[in-house]
């Protein structure tokens, strides 16, 4: 029996492109694969890790002739590669992305999609704190989410096949306007992620030896966020620059419920404060009833390839590869 | 030979508490351990485990000729559990307790601390998301630090004598400065815990339906800031009750910081935030050269009391038990 799709083109060979490479592989969803890259040591890299059958610096040749069409390459390099690659594309394929925003996705590319190509952007809502080609594992979205945001125009045969190849890796797939993804994203990932950065960033500034302490004891919390702040700078300085306006609305809601509680504390109101910190605990409830509490690691954790045959369920949002 | 301590009080028996009392019996470090509870169901359920030899809801029973008293009950109910228990402190015996701040826990008792007693408090910096008496077990402690912030009319042999006691535990142990403590712990645990009940208060404020997206992908990033603001309300209402200028300094801080991030993002500043996600990660590295990451489950995470026989290293700041 042939593999539902011929041939898969991944454009980008990070983290999340090389997972893909390995799973779709393992599973049987694709006859071929070819990678292309930006940078030359990348491709090698790949090539030595068997990940493709072809490989090549040029994106156009990887997309001629194929089905399957991902973008693995960080958001702000989508138009660029899209230039190169438009001319590729074929009648008749699906044209898709792992990238962490969906709206500037839309709005960057759908114009230069062709006639005839069901554009599909997805997320795979999985990661690590590794990136590049070595750092991906073929279980990397077993139990995990994949968000696709089809475009007006893809063909719902299209959706439904794509939405088989993430089920076919071990993801659970959910279809959602790409505005309202970038909306939820914020708070769930993008905030939590700035937040983690700048508490790591506020203790850089502090005085040398604080500063040695707090790493001596960050394992009280603030441990957790250097990890979080440990991911790929290029593909967060994207995230944010391209779902900008998510990211105010929602940091604008977190800026003013800081100041109450700031000012909670300032005046010393215990009540507030306990009633604050109680009422959270109805929002926990609802997570581990929806069943996204897990046993395994967690928020930053890096996955092991090699030593976890379980679901993986480490969890990180982190949409693209950092490389092209 | 006779054990270093001859008798144990422990004032309060939650999380904390239990854990020392297992942890002294199980490493020999005590003859005898005496439990004292404000409500008869928390003392029933710890005469139910087994935990000590005493149980009483009188606090100056517990402490009458104890050579040991450590106090594990909220920071809030210190000053009308030390009125009842000053008198029956006795000249030679070692005063502690287990509070996440330490500036307040002098200030507050040391006025009330009858001569000849060796007045250290402590800090062990374990914890899990559990509380209560069955939350309890003997590993909590191994390989985690406990800062000592003794008085300074306390016996140096004293000092030395406590630090053993929580060696013995399997703690790393390390004298300071409460105010050096406070100031410390505000960064590395509590702004944590703040903006982590923070970014959930946000959630819980959002529309009903995007709410319910928020809580199915919260495996991006928010369900792990929803198990550290399901912490005890009642003792992080103490923590930012009692450690009001650390907090407000160092929040004071973390604000100022994202608003520059906050700017960044409205401007469109990509070098600035790219510059800003690089430089966190020389911290990383700091974490990482200090030995302070592992591969075991982290903040926030439940620890195992039967499951897990490798030294513990789930790490969530909690200095007390939550009842006295």
């Amino acid at each position: 029996m042939s593999a539902p799709f011929k041939k898969l083109a991944l454009i980008g060979i990070g983290l999340i492109g090389s997972s893909i490479a390995l799973a779709a592989r393992r599973y049987g969803l694709v006859d071929a694969i070819a990678i292309a890259t930006r940078k030359s040591e990348t491709l090698d890299e790949a090539r030595a890790l068997e990940l493709g059958d072809v490989y090549t610096l040029d994106a156009a040749e990887a997309v001629r002739g194929a089905d399957l069409v991902i973008l693995c390459v960080p958001v702000g390099a989508y138009e660029s590669v899209m230039r190169a690659i438009a001319p590729a594309l074929a009648p008749g394929a699906i044209f898709s992305d792992v990238g962490s925003v969906k709206g500037f996705v839309h709005k960057t590319l759908a114009p230069m999609v062709p006639k005839g190509v069901s554009f599909i952007p997805g997320h795979p809502l999985a990661g690590t704190e590794h990136s590049g080609p070595k750092a991906g594992f073929a279980e990397l979205f077993v139990g995990r989410w994949c968000v696709l945001t089809p475009d007006a125009e893809a063909r719902s045969v299209d959706v439904e096949k794509l939405t088989k190849f993430w089920r076919g890796m071990g993801s659970q797939v959910e279809t959602m306007d790409p505005a309202h993804h970038d909306m939820v994203l914020a708070i769930t990932s993008h905030i939590p992620h700035l937040v983690a950065y700048n508490i790591v960033g506020t203790v850089a500034d502090l005085e040398a030896d604080t500063q040695s302490e707090v790493i001596k004891f960050s394992a009280s919390g603030f441990r957790d966020f250097t990890r979080i702040a440990a991911s790929d700078p290029v593909m967060w300085r994207d995230v944010f620059l391209t779902n900008r306006d998510a990211v105010l609305e929602m940091l604008g809601r977190f800026s003013e419920d800081l100041s109450v509680l700031q000012r909670a504390v300032r005046t010393g109101d215990g009540d507030a404060l306990e009633a604050m910190f109680t009422r959270t605990r109805a929002i926990r409830r609802s997570v581990i009833d929806a069943g996204q509490e897990t046993a395994a690691p967690d928020f930053g954790r890096p996955h092991q390839s090699d030593s976890d045959p379980t679901p993986v369920s480490a969890v990180r949002d982190h949409g693209g590869g950092d490389d092209a």
